[in-house]
């Protein structure tokens, strides 16, 4: 049998002593036997030795990091080179963006920039894309948190918390639609009691790119965009099928035949006096926005881009339309900024004299869409844009004929090596998807070739889609503990968020 | 209209001009305008530029580490306050321990330590109710996982990866068991083609408290801790209701009339010879184990603690029995090592002939159960220890008469104001569950009033169980984006885990 060595016994009073094991541990000094003073001394000793602790766990912390550092600047030298390569290739793009932006925002109908498919124009087609899905990714969506239906984010962090400050936008302004109207399985309301608002629900943002951005688009751009759902597609029943004037919502339209999709409309025009968040409709905050920004750069080159996906492709549509009607895109030296809509997955929004009036106000809109995606025969299923057009106009007193507005173009998910074969009709509507499509698309008929370094595991981000080899967990987008974090007493809880908008008055009429 | 003031424009080739605006921004000068060696130079610039950048991010990283850093040493001095209160209460509590160990262990069946309960015997309960319930925050249980069935965290760092340094104490070995057995519902198995392993699950762990907490506690404690169920129940289906002396399966019981449920006797006995973590059974793991740690520490007082929830506590109950029974807790200077098993919901294990065996050979249980769980009931729905003790007898022979072991500590979940009427009997069954009714515990017919600070919110990590009012979101324990990570070139990846186990090998016969 061993020798017992010694062993030192550190207790947690502070105090070091060396004792030989033995059958039964040392029992440790008892505290009632101490006098006052000593127990001063204890508690002196004790706090001397947890601040000790912490110092050096924060030394260790600090050490570590600079080790941390040291070899990601290796790494970073390194990729330095891979960069400068990007860089050039990424610049030599933009470059050619600040010249060749107006074709790409629709100057002339995106003719012969299709098939074969454009490269830069798919290039700006997936960056406009990413822009609607931050509308996704920035939203709570979970019933059990209190901020259900509002922006995970501060505004002025929004694209830096999705990872997206190269993109070189500001967000300006949230956009909040009230959620008691006609299509509840489009808004999110929280199970809490207790939340940021029972009415309002975050609906996109306005943003616009900043200087050195501005220099490389050739125009200081304004963009809006809009949500759509979240992922299910319940809402597409509660949509009525009943065209309305746009007039009578306070559209400024001289004609009244011009109408639009009900639902759509109240989404876009409907307001709440007792929300902070919806006092004003969406439709006045954008414009409030937008005449906000056009003022502020007089000087530049601007343009409006709105994108969206599903039910914000619609809104989309509707306020770029709006936008025009209204006169908002004129400068007061005369220019006329172009207005353009890259929609996803857009459902038909109007009539046809809705698409007439649209197109003749020069909107051009470019719609991405997957041919086996339902939402985009809807509203409209029967009598559409393929109805001939003495049947339309004939139609046209009838509450139920639908044209879809501007130029298509039509991805089919089939083609991707990539995606398994599913029935979901979730999948062919999911706006990740598209933008893979968009990435491996080169023309008709052509053969799938993804053309950017995309990472295809984003399509899994909220869907099942990939093909399992891919090794991607479908649905893998969420928080830790769903944003329960420990308080300073060590229990689990929702944070709360210090503010959650700031401009939430002005108003622009 | 405002005169246009200058403004600095910095291209991304690291130039920096100043620019009056005009309507439309200068145009970024043109690569191929440039000679070689101003490319070269340029390059430079950039990379620079880079290092620059990368430099002064790291600044500024460092600068709001150090100013967090006070701000919570400002915290942490108003804590420590109170962490020496709480330190105080909780020494006395462990000196206690130290001095009372044995009557918590059950050396005398927890006689009048029930009913009032014994907060020190509660404050144990919980403790290894904890050390249980890690085995389900330790589990890879997403499907979608590379290394679905394993567990989560490297041995050397698991109660650190789980926020339980504080316990004291080290994970010594992980234990497997085959998958390949009758109880299907129980494993999980990836649905990736590329595994660590088809055949193996994780199911547990043997841990050691270390110097410190080993004064504390009075003994050097070996903690056995098995996994049960991850929520759902089907598991129970499997029970084949089928009773099988365990001298049959190579478990050195004089008496073929001590039998025990033939599913739980595979799951702790089954090897698979092609497999690395399971070609020695969970049985042969934690035996090589529980030697090797007895000889490691031979001059010292030890405990053996076995605990286990729902599946877990039947082979906590099986292998604290085999324990004794092989007479492996014997010391080499001839004295006995107690062995004990803090059990939770668990279902029952063996015939009457097992119960009086297991008992006539000194092991303790004590079962913690919530009245209304079925578990707890099966196998033996009919036949069990309610039945009069000659027909006990009589039924013997046939093979489904089982019978509880040790002492019944059974809580009711209506009791706790904090829980919400469900009919859920997952949420019945549910760990964190039992360990909030502890907490709340103090004898029958009492009032159910917290004792320690114990974070409810722990109730519905995987569960849906606490009121709503408590603003805690069901099942609210999840990895960030489920463990997939960017990778160096920003791609989203399941990491690799490097070392997936250290110590497979180690016969213990």
């Amino acid at each position: 049998m061993a020798i017992p060595l010694p062993v030192m016994v550190s207790s947690l009073k502070g105090q070091v002593s060396i004792a030989f094991p033995s059958k039964k541990p040392a029992p440790p000094p008892l505290l009632c036997q101490k006098s006052q003073a000593e127990l001063e001394i204890l508690k002196l000793a004790t706090r001397r030795k947890v601040i000790t602790r912490v110092l050096s766990e924060r030394n260790e912390f600090m050490a570590s990091i600079i080790t941390d550092l040291n070899i990601e600047e290796e790494q970073e030298m390194e990729e330095i080179e891979e960069e400068m390569r990007a860089k050039t290739e990424s610049d030599n793009n933009e470059r050619r963006i600040a010249e060749s932006w107006r074709k790409i925002h629709g100057e002339d109908d995106w003719i012969g920039m299709l098939d074969p498919m454009d490269p830069l124009l798919r290039f700006e087609l997936i960056r406009y894309g990413e822009m609607a899905q931050a509308c996704y990714d920035g939203f709570d969506f979970d019933p059990f948190s209190k901020y259900c239906g509002s922006c995970r984010f501060n505004r002025r962090r929004f694209f830096e918390r999705l990872g997206m400050t190269s993109l070189g936008y500001e967000v300006s302004r949230y956009i909040y639609a009230t959620s008691n109207i006609n299509l509840p399985n489009f808004f999110m309301t929280s199970r809490w009691p207790k939340v940021w608002s029972r009415n309002a629900n975050w609906i996109g943002y306005v943003a616009v790119s900043n200087d050195e951005t501005s220099v490389r688009l050739g125009r200081r751009d304004i963009t809006i965009a809009w949500r759509g759902t979240v992922t299910r597609l319940e809402w597409i029943a509660d949509l009525m099928d009943y065209l309305r004037p746009v007039s009578s919502d306070k559209i400024p339209c001289p004609d009244p035949s011009v109408k639009v999709e009900s639902g759509f409309l109240d989404v876009y025009t409907d307001k709440n006096k007792n929300c902070r968040f919806c006092k004003y409709s969406a439709r006045e905050q954008i414009l409030t926005e937008v005449r906000r920004l056009i003022q502020q750069y007089p000087n530049e080159e601007l343009s409006i881009t709105i994108t969206g996906h599903s039910l914000g492709a619609a809104l989309a549509v509707l306020s770029a339309y709006d936008i025009v009607e209204t006169g908002l895109n004129l400068t007061e030296d005369g220019r006329s900024v172009p207005v353009n809509v890259f929609s996803f997955s857009g459902p038909r929004v109007g009539n046809l004299r809705f698409k007439e009036r649209l197109e003749g106000l020069g909107v051009k809109v470019l719609r991405v869409v997957n041919v086996h995606d339902t939402v985009t025969k809807v509203p409209g299923l029967f009598f559409n844009e393929h109805v001939p057009e003495f049947l339309q106009k004939m139609a046209d007193g009838l509450p139920w004929c639908y044209s879809h507005v501007g130029v298509e173009l039509a991805l089919d998910h089939k083609n991707s090596p990539f995606l398994k074969d599913t029935n979901d009709p979730t999948n062919f509507h999911n706006l990740e998807a598209h933008l893979h499509l968009l990435d491996g698309y080169h023309g008709k008929g052509k053969r799938f070739v993804l053309s950017t370094k995309r990472d295809i595991a984003l399509v899994n981000k909220a869907a099942d889609f990939l093909k399992d080899h891919h090794l991607v967990p479908p649905f893998w987008r969420q928080d830790e503990n769903k944003g329960m974090v420990r308080n300073y007493e060590g229990r689990w809880v929702q944070p709360e968020r210090p503010k959650l908008d700031d401009h939430i008055s002005a108003n622009w009429f």
